[in-house]
């Protein structure tokens, strides 16, 4: 166990993020938009793998999505549209159509708190970076009823 | 438009609570204090309609749940086990089972905000009183992709 290795669980139980897999993020962001009372915010898109290292149960792929952010109180309600290739989101959509997808969390010691979560039988889904972290999916359903995602600065 | 009634959306963008419907909360529960490294919270039922005034689909219901609570940062993850009758709850449990229920907002003046939500297509499910409060369950699953839950004070 590492310095960074919590005694007690994860290490956190603050959730971040709570995260929906849309199918058309623009119509669905000018819909919370409007009914919250908030600007529309950009909508941007992953980077590609050999940016972002990304690995979809696995292996790399050319999954990617358009993402788009609300600041919803201490957390944010992120808003997420599959693009292209297999995905965490591509699965999901084709799965169980629009919905929440993950709830988020911030972490420290990514591998430490995967290998953790694998020994209760918590298992990586998709793993990847982006500018300043990286994050991961766990597959916290049998459990939690709902996917984890692990953020990790690297800033 | 009443004073209390926002200018802008439903007056409100801080989510308060993250809500998931499950078959088996003390399973579920031990789950999470598991994996976050927390208490297992107390488990209660709701009172019975005389208390609470439910109405499910604008009639009065049995429909009852075990909740339990947990404090995960600003917000409370609450876990929801449907009981007895007809209820937003077990209609969700049936339709999709397990998983993510709704997001919860606090707002003011109930009627109002029920109203202008009315008026943009987002419709009542299911209201009532607890101790020191009143909820309403809108369908804001075509708009936002999930049922939002307003809960307002009378304390």
């Amino acid at each position: 166990m590492s310095e960074n290795m919590p005694g007690k669980g994860i290490g956190t139980n603050v959730i971040c993020q709570v995260s929906l897999v849309v199918r058309d993020i623009e119509r669905t962001a000018k819909a919370y938009a409007d009914i919250f009372g908030m600007e529309v915010p950009p909508v941007r898109i992953t980077d590609r793998e050999p940016v972002t290292h990304i690995k979809y149960r696995g292996a790399p792929t050319e999954g990617r999505a358009k993402l788009a952010f609300f600041q919803m109180g201490s957390l944010s309600l992120e808003l997420i549209e599959p693009l292209g290739g297999p995905s965490a989101w591509k699965e999901f959509l084709d799965t169980h159509g629009e919905g929440v997808h993950h709830i988020a969390f911030r972490i420290r010691g990514m591998d430490e708190v995967l290998a953790y979560l694998d020994g209760k039988g918590v298992l990586l889904i998709q793993r990847g970076d982006y500018t300043g972290g990286r994050y991961a999916y766990v597959d916290a359903v049998p459990a939690l009823h709902v996917i984890v995602e692990l953020l990790e600065s690297t800033k």
